[in-house]
Formats: structure tokens, sequence, C-alpha cells
């Protein structure tokens, strides 16, 4: 599926996989490494410094059961960037990463956790809060991404609308597509 | 527990904790390297590189489902030990961590999913195959440890016979006083 999103080209990954160990984890980041750069993707790995350094990955994803950012900071070499979790504009403007995801911005299982959607008037107010780029994330697809762009968003990640779309190729297009009407 | 057992003269500390995230994790690696550090006692820290490197612990322990050894090499500072865990004399052969674990030795739950335990007669073959020191793992306590050491590992790694133990000092003692005499 990746692959498919990728040569549609989807410009960013994230390695997400809270279960599993180091070496299959490693393996995975891996091919997704070898598959983002073929493309000239980014990929960014949640939650494991490690796996991140070991496969040279453009950049880490810090959630709220992650490393602090400082201390990742220390530990990252300078160009590797650091994403944050945020699930309030408060949140979002203590954010000391190099951007940070706010959401859920519309309603998804996913983020159910993280309680109600904040809509896009909350996102618009994350990002003038924020002091750094956010990116929208949770229930976003073709259909509303131009909303989330149009709040202020630099970017939105999405899970469902590729992962398990029936053709993620055009999935990831449709997306692209809205993102350039939106932009 | 571990503070009890620290202060009865443990001298190492592996942390094992799988489902937890890198904040937790974290946190509790940060108490810990603090009680081994106050205590000249060594920290290792299973699976995750990235928490061993931000609280300086002594050392990794992999496991099956960990990095590979060489990767973990290339990652850690020189002065950073590697352990395995190895589960039959020819993967204790072919260790190229610092040390490995070999086990189960004695029949415990934790070590079930890596069949039936091997005893000290198979352990023996492990520790004159090995190129590195072989510690003894698996249902190993105060009256068994001696038949460890005599079978020729450099060391023991316990789990139920200190967390499990009524009073943890005490058994630290009683293990402590049994490898005294076994060596």
């Amino acid at each position: 599926v990746v692959t498919h999103a990728l040569d549609a080209g989807l410009p960013a990954v994230q390695l997400r996989e809270k279960d599993l160990p180091g070496r299959p984890l490693l393996a995975l980041a891996e091919r997704l490494r070898r598959a983002t750069a073929d493309r000239g993707a980014l990929l960014f790995v949640n939650d494991r410094l490690d796996v991140a350094l070991a496969v040279g990955a453009d950049g880490v994803h810090l959630g709220e059961r992650s490393f602090p950012a400082d201390v990742a900071r220390r530990m990252l070499p300078p160009g590797m960037r650091i994403g944050c979790s945020t699930h309030t504009p408060a949140d979002a403007a203590a954010c000391e990463a190099d951007f940070c995801f706010f959401g859920p911005v519309f309603a998804t299982p996913s983020k159910a956790a993280f309680g109600a959607p904040h809509g896009c008037a909350r996102l618009g107010e994350a990002v003038r809060g924020a002091r750094v780029p956010v990116v929208g994330i949770g229930g976003i697809d073709a259909e509303n991404v131009g909303s989330v762009l149009a709040a202020g968003a630099h970017g939105a990640a999405v899970i469902r609308a590729i992962l398990t779309a029936p053709d993620p190729a055009h999935a990831t297009r449709a997306l692209l597509a809205a993102v350039a009407l939106g932009v």
C-alpha cells in the first residue's frame, strides 16, 4: 500500500507500529527507508529514536507517551526533524519540536481516545498559537482536506484515507489534487 | 523491590518492560539509573537502544526480536556493553555480543515459549562453545544457582527469585551467598 501511495506522489510516511519490538520494526523501517528514498519522500519513525537513527530517517514523531522533545533533540543529529502530537491549542502553543500534529480535526476511530473532534475552527486557533508548523490529523480525506488547509494547517496526515482505500494510489492522487486546489 | 535488592548487594539490573512506550520507559530508566549508579551497580536496558543511550546505561540487552548485535554495535558508544539472549548452544556459539544469556536452564513460566528447560549439562555445552561469557537464566534461585555456576556460567540472571520474593532483600542476600559458595 505504501509503495503504491508513494508512486502516486505521497511526500512523507510515518512508521507507527507501537506493538513491534526492535527487530521487526527495524526491518520494516529499512524497507520504508528504501521505498521513500527511492522516490524522494520523507520518512518519520514514531516513538523509537533508535530505529530512526538506525535507518537514517528524516525525523521522529513523538506522541504524548514518547520521549520529551528536548530529550530527543539532544540525542538526534541536527538535521533530523522532530514532530510532536498535540491535542489542544495550548499543547500546540507549547510545542518545541520542529512541527506538530494537531487533532483529531474530524471524528476518527484511531483518535477517539483523545476526545471529541476539534473541528477546523479550533485547528485554526492551534495554528495561530503555535510557533511551529501545524499538521492536521484525524478523519481527514479528499473531501475535507481543503478545509484543513483553509484553516491554516501546513499539511494533513491521514491513516484510513489511504491505508483502507480500495485503491491506495487513486486515494493518494485524490488527496493530492484536493491539496493542490486547497492551496 | 529493586532498591531493596540493590541495597542487599545486587550487582546489575536489567530494565525489561516490553509494553511501555518511550516516555514512561524513560522515566523508569532514569529512576533505575540513579538507584544503580548510587550503589555502583550496572544497568542494562532491554530492546530499546534509545532509552539506554538517553540515561547512560551500562549496556543493552537484545532479545531475538531486538536489533541485531552488529547494528546495535554501530549505534552505541564503545563502552556500552551488549548482551544477547540465546536459547541453544549453537546460538551461544554464534553470539557476537559482549555476553549472552542462555536459557531456560530450569523450568520457568516467563521462558516457557522457548521450549523445555535445558538443564545444566546443556548450559555447560553452551559455555564451552561460546566465545563470550554466558549468563544462565530461567528458574534460577538460591537453591540451584550453585549448579549454574558449577556448569561454567559466568553469572546468573533471575526474575521471580527476587521480584516475587516476600522479602526481596533477603532473597538477594540468599542468592549472593549461594553464588559466593558456588564460586
